[in-house]
C-alpha cells in the first residue's frame, strides 16, 4: 500500500506544481478517503487546505475524519467559519467528539459554535463518559424502531433517516427508549410477508453493554459474536448508543498496542513511532529504565554479601548473565502468556490455583531439559574444548541446581504477579519482562550463592 | 461475562440431572451460539451430543461453528450421517474449510461425503491456499450483481438469494467474473430511483486483494477503510471470493498474539493457555530458552578474559545485573516498538536511517539522564548510607560510561535487528527481547570492562 501510495504522491506534487487543479480533483475522487488522507499527510502541509478544498463536501468530511490531529488542526485553522460548519454537520457525532478532544480549548470552541443545537448537546453528552469506556467511543446516531411498526414501514423508515447513520443494517427497537430487541436488515429483507410487525421478527435476545463498560471488553465481545455493533445503554436500561465494528477494530488494535508497550517497560503513548519526537520517545522510556535501575541495588547488594565466596571462587562470576538470562526468560515467558490470555478474556482469577500447578510441571520439564543441557555443555566445551579447569564437576552441579531451581521460581513469579496485578485493579501488562526480570535476578543470584556455599565450602 | 456462564452452567447441569430437556432447549435458544459453545465447553464432554440435538438445526449449526475443535471432533464421531448432513449443509464454505483442515483424515472424509458436490469443490478450492493467505480464509459466498440490473432487480436478487451468504451488505457487480464495482444495500435503499440501473449506483473505484496476500495486510486494509468485507481476486483479476471484518478480526487478535509469543521467546501456538497441556508449553517454551542459555557462552567468555581485572576489583562484579538490565530494556524497548510499528504498517525498509539516527539521539537523552542519576545513586546510597569504600568516584566513572554506552549499542541493534530480519524474509518478532538481550549483554559486559581497564589499572 505504502508504495502504491509513494507513487501517487509524486503525480500529485508534479500537478500540484504544474497548478492543474481540475486534474489533481479527478485524481482525489477516484480514491478512498483513508488513502487521500495518506497522501495529504506525505505533502508540505502548507498545500493542504488548497487540496482539501477540492474535494466534494462529502469526500471531504471523510476524509478529514482519516487525518492525523496535526494536519486537522492546521486546517480547521484556516477555514473560514462556514467550511469548518459544512465539515463539522458531515461527521457522525463519536467522530466529533473525538476531534473535540483532541483539539486545544480555541479551536474545540469554534467547532462546538458551528455544531447544531442537537449535535453539541449529543457530543457533551459523549465527552462526559470516562476516557476508554463505551459511552465515550459510542455513536448515538443509530436506527431506532418500534415494535409495533410493519416491516414495509420499518424499511421505509430507514430508507428516510438512515442517510445519517454509521450503520443501518442492525436497527434497534425501542419502546419509550428501552431496548426491546434488533432487527438486521437483512431479516427485513429476507422476510417475505411484508405485513408481518417488527415485534413478530426480532430477536429479542439482545446483548448490550453499559456505557461505562471497558472499551476493551466491548472490542471482545463484537470479536466474540461477530456482531456489526453492540447496543449501549444507561443505567436505567435505557439505549443511548452504538458501538460498530469499525470502532471495536480500531479499539483491538490500540489495546494490543499499549500492552505491547507496557510489557516493554514503556509508557504508552498514542502518537505512532515516526510522529513522536525524540523527547516523547524518551518521556516513554525513561521511568522504567530508571525505576529498573535503582531496584537493580538489591542485586548489587547481594553480589557484595557473598563477596568473600566470589574471591575464592572466581570462576563462579562467569555463570552470572546465563543464570540470570535464563531466568528472566523463563519469567518473562510465563508472565507474557498469562498476560496476553487475561487480555482475550481467556483465564479469571479463580484459575489461579490450576495454573500456578500448571507452570510448576512445565517448569520442572523446562528445569530438568536446562540443566541437563547445561551440564552436557559445561563438561563438553567449558572443560574439554576451552580446557577451563575450574569448571569442576561440584562447580557444574551448583550451576545446574541453581539453574532448575530459578528457572521454577521464575515461572512461578511469572505465572501469578499479572494476575495478582489484574485482581488489585492494576493493567497486569505492567508486570511484564522487565519487572519479573528484577524480581527473578535477585532471587536466581540469592539462590546460585546459597547453594555454592552448601556444595563448595 | 464468564461469570454469567458460570451461573448458566449450574442451572444446567440441575436441569440435565433431573432430565429436563424440554426447559433446557428453551433456555438454549434464547443464548447467542458463541455463548451455548462456551457453556458446552464447560460441562461433561459426554453430555454434548444429547444436548446439541435440542438445537434447532440452524441454531446448531451456528452453535458448532463457535466450539473448540476437541468437541467438534467428539460431535462428528457421535452423528449419524443425516445429522452430520444438516450441520455440514448449514456451514458458510470458510467455516466448513476450517473444519476439514483441523479434523484427522478419517472424520473429513466422512465430511466432505455429506457436503454437496458443490460446496466439495469450493472446500478444496480454499484448502489449495496457502496457509494464512487470503484465499484460505476467504468465503466464496457473496452476493454477484450484474451492471445492467435495475435496482428493484437488484434488491430482488439479494432477496432471493441472500440467506446462504456470509453478507448481503457489500453486493459485488461482476461481468464475466471480472470485479467491476461495489454497492452496499445503504445505496440500494437510499436510492430513490427504482429503475436506475447497478452501472449508475456502483463505486467503481474498489479495492481488492489477490489470493496469495497475506491475511494480516488484509485485516488492517479492512481496519484502514472500515469495510464490512474485502474482494478477493485471482490472478486474472477475476473475482473468487471475499473477507469479511469478523475474520479479520480473528486475524488481527491471532497475528498480536504470535506477535506477543514470539517476542517473549516463545514458539506460537494456536491452543488457549488452559487448553494447552504441560508438554504442549514446554514445547513451546524450551527451544529458545536453550539456545539463548547455549549462547550466554559468550558473556562466560568475556568475564573469564577478564577474571584478573575481577579478583582485582571484586566491586565491579556487583554492577553486572544492572548494566546487563539496564542495557537488556533499553535494547527490548526498541526493537518491541519497530516490531509493532512494521506489524501495523506504519515503517518501512527505507526508514532505517531516519529511525537509527532517532534512537541514537533518544539513546543519548536516556544515556544522560540513566548516568547522572546511577552517578548520585552510587555516591549518595552505596558510598555514604551502604559505606562501601570501594565504590571510589573512579568505579562509579567507569560504571556510569558504561551504561551510557551499554544504553546506546542496545537502542541501536534493538531497533536495527528487527528491520533487517524482516528485510530478510524473517519474522522480525523473532528478534525481540530474549534474542537482543543475550548480544547486548556480550556487548555491555565488554565495553565494561575495556572501561575499567582502561580507567582503573
Amino acid at each position: 500500500m505504502a508504495e502504491h501510495n509513494a507513487t501517487l504522491e509524486t503525480t500529485l506534487k508534479l500537478l500540484l506544481d504544474e497548478k492543474k487543479y481540475s486534474t489533481i480533483k479527478d485524481v482525489l475522487i477516484t480514491m478512498n478517503p483513508a488513502n487521500i488522507a495518506g497522501v495529504f499527510q506525505e505533502l508540505e502541509p502548507e498545500k493542504t487546505p488548497l487540496l482539501f478544498r477540492l474535494l466534494p463536501k462529502e469526500l471531504a468530511a471523510e476524509t478529514f475524519v482519516e487525518m492525523e490531529t496535526d494536519l486537522q488542526e492546521l486546517l480547521i485553522k484556516g477555514f473560514s467559519d462556514s467550511e469548518l460548519r459544512e465539515v463539522v454537520e458531515e461527521l457522525y457525532v463519536d467522530d466529533a467528539a473525538d476531534l473535540v478532544e483532541e483539539m486545544p480549548a480555541n479551536v474545540v470552541k469554534r467547532i462546538l459554535a458551528q455544531a447544531d443545537p442537537q449535535m453539541r448537546k449529543e457530543i457533551n453528552e459523549i465527552l462526559r463518559y470516562p476516557e476508554n469506556s463505551a459511552g465515550s467511543i459510542m455513536t448515538t446516531e443509530y436506527v431506532s424502531l418500534r415494535p409495533q411498526m410493519t416491516i414495509d414501514e420499518a424499511i421505509k423508515r430507514i430508507r428516510r433517516t438512515g442517510i445519517d447513520k454509521e450503520t443501518i443494517y442492525t436497527c434497534y427497537v425501542t419502546e419509550g427508549r428501552k431496548l426491546l430487541g434488533f432487527v438486521t436488515v437483512k431479516d427485513l429483507l429476507m422476510t417475505n410477508d411484508d405485513d408481518k410487525t417488527i415485534e413478530e421478527i426480532m430477536d429479542k435476545n439482545v446483548i448490550s453493554v453499559s456505557t461505562l463498560e471497558d472499551q476493551e471488553s466491548v472490542a471482545q465481545m463484537l470479536s466474540k459474536y461477530n456482531f456489526l455493533a453492540l447496543p449501549v445503554v444507561d443505567t436505567d436500561e435505557r439505549m443511548v448508543g452504538i458501538i460498530t465494528f469499525d470502532d471495536a477494530m480500531d479499539v483491538m488494535e490500540d489495546e494490543a498496542t499499549e500492552d505491547i508497550e507496557l510489557m516493554a517497560g514503556m509508557i504508552p503513548s498514542e502518537k505512532t513511532y515516526l510522529k513522536s519526537n525524540v523527547f516523547d520517545l524518551f518521556k516513554q522510556r525513561i521511568p522504567w529504565l530508571l525505576l529498573l535501575m535503582i531496584s537493580a541495588t538489591f542485586t548489587g547488594m547481594i553480589l557484595n554479601g557473598f563477596e568473600d565466596a566470589l574471591k575464592v571462587q572466581v570462576v563462579l562470576t562467569s555463570f552470572i548473565p546465563m543464570l540470570m538470562d535464563t531466568g528472566g526468560n523463563s519469567g518473562s515467558q510465563s508472565s507474557v502468556t498469562i498476560i496476553r490470555s487475561l487480555s482475550l478474556g481467556e483465564i479469571e482469577f479463580f484459575d489461579l490455583p490450576k495454573i500456578i500447578w500448571k507452570e510448576i510441571r512445565t517448569a520442572a520439564l523446562c528445569g530438568i531439559a536446562l540443566s541437563a543441557a547445561c551440564f552436557a555443555k559445561l563438561m563438553l566445551i567449558d572443560r574439554l574444548l576451552l580446557k577451563n579447569s575450574k569448571v569442576t564437576i561440584a562447580v557444574a552441579l551448583v550451576v545446574c541446581c541453581a539453574m532448575a531451581l530459578t528457572v521454577l521460581v521464575a515461572k512461578i513469579i511469572g505465572c501469578s504477579l499479572p494476575m495478582v496485578a489484574k485482581k488489585l485493579g492494576f493493567d497486569p501488562a505492567v508486570m511484564a519482562s522487565p519487572f519479573i526480570t528484577t524480581i527473578v535476578d535477585a532471587v536466581s543470584l540469592l539462590v546460585y550463592f546459597l547453594i555454592a556455599t552448601a556444595i563448595l565450602f
